[in-house]
């Protein structure tokens, strides 16, 4: 198993020091990745991550500090990446000539994850290592999610509040919100689509993926308000509300 | 802390062998319940589980066989009362004179996950449990949702279907997916509408939650088709199809 990683490296040792440590510390970052999107940060040992990278344990505490600077370090190089083709997509479409639609902004949001996927298995690993953070001990899940995606989802956020302004700037939030967790759960790759449409349909092209997504959220951005103006929010008129855990009304 | 749990018992003795063994039993459920939540299933240890209850760690395996054994235990008890909720609604939507509308399905779905929230401590302890079970090992995972909650799910795709004539039969089963995702999001409790809002809006209130989420739902079913019927997913007509993953064209 070694032997064979080994074998499919550059031939040739690195000639510089420079170049060594970068080759050591993106092994080191390529192996923490599958490492953390397979077992999540408590499972993996620093031990397994040296051995994969086939690098001394000790260039971790050099390069990264600790494990949690190693997990920070594996989760910002791609995450930031994502978060700066979001904030691309957005300003091009902000800079054309015509406003964008509802549809143009979720797909131009969702995009970069699907793309992320697609680049090897590097991605994917890190897809699913961000589709699960919030399994991770929340002292790093917190700060790493603040970090690298709320300057982009907030901007979106604005771009989408603007382009809908007959809906409950309430709602458009609230929305997105829900709209994170549907694609999350689908990045995760453990969906139920097959089981539960009995067979008939499965969850295997990203491409079908994205575009009933987008039609999803499409329709789901545009619903109609959830609160009429006069009761914008059961908090803002919790008294004259009905009991809404009540079964429907037939 | 175990004192102060002691004291919050109902007093005296369980006076037969029976009442002992189900009070025994039922500790260890909810023992359990709450540290399968908080920890998962790998972190959790049966030690913990046994102390946690005030019963011989032994009588675990005597009840449960195991700590998967014990695992299904604690997840088929609430699970299966939420899968037969969802059935009673349905069928109660089912049996009215009217049809019932996208709301009324979507409502009826949703609804028994966020009454056993409001259930107490177990039942928030269970939802959370349940919204991370895609973190747990997968041959524990696949299992139990299949067995919990196949049928129900599948009977509601169904009723949407039916009331969605109009609507691609594989966008009315993505959706639903779509929408599991966003609802075992929303349970989890970390959900990021605060900050994303920066905030201006907050997710603390269930009712607000389950009527923005059902309105979110009912606007996402009644999206138009993701394909026209003369292309009706990548798959079928793959050469035709532009590439989806260049940039949405502005």
């Amino acid at each position: 198993m070694e032997q064979k990683k080994r074998s499919n490296r550059r031939p040739g040792r690195p000639r510089g020091r420079l170049q060594g440590n970068t080759l050591a510390r993106d092994a080191l970052l390529n192996a923490a990745e599958q490492l953390f999107a397979k077992k999540g940060f408590t499972a993996t040992a620093l031990r397994e991550v040296a051995a994969k990278a086939h690098v001394n344990q000790a260039l971790i505490a050099h390069y990264f500090g600790s494990k949690r600077g190693l997990f920070e370090a594996v989760y910002m190089r791609r995450g930031m990446q994502i978060a700066e083709r979001r904030m691309e997509l957005l300003h091009e479409l902000q800079a054309a000539r015509q406003a964008p639609t509802v549809r143009d902004l979720v797909r131009a949001y969702l995009l970069p994850q699907f793309e992320m996927k697609q680049e090897g298995p590097g991605g994917l690993a890190f897809v699913r290592m961000q589709a699960r953070l919030h399994n991770e001990p929340e002292e790093i899940a917190f700060r790493l999610r603040r970090k690298v995606y709320d300057e982009s989802a907030v901007q979106y956020i604005r771009a989408l509040e603007e382009v809908l302004p007959s809906i409950d700037a309430a709602d458009v939030n609230w929305r997105m919100v829900f709209l994170i967790g549907a694609y999350l759960y689908m990045l995760l790759g453990v969906d139920r689509l097959e089981d539960l449409s009995e067979h008939r349909f499965a969850s295997t092209d990203d491409t079908e993926l994205l575009d009933r997504l987008t039609s999803f959220a499409e329709g789901a951005f545009k619903a109609p308000n959830t609160y009429t103006r006069t009761k914008r929010s059961p908090r803002k008129s919790a008294g004259a509300e009905p009991n809404l855990f009540d079964k429907p009304t037939v």
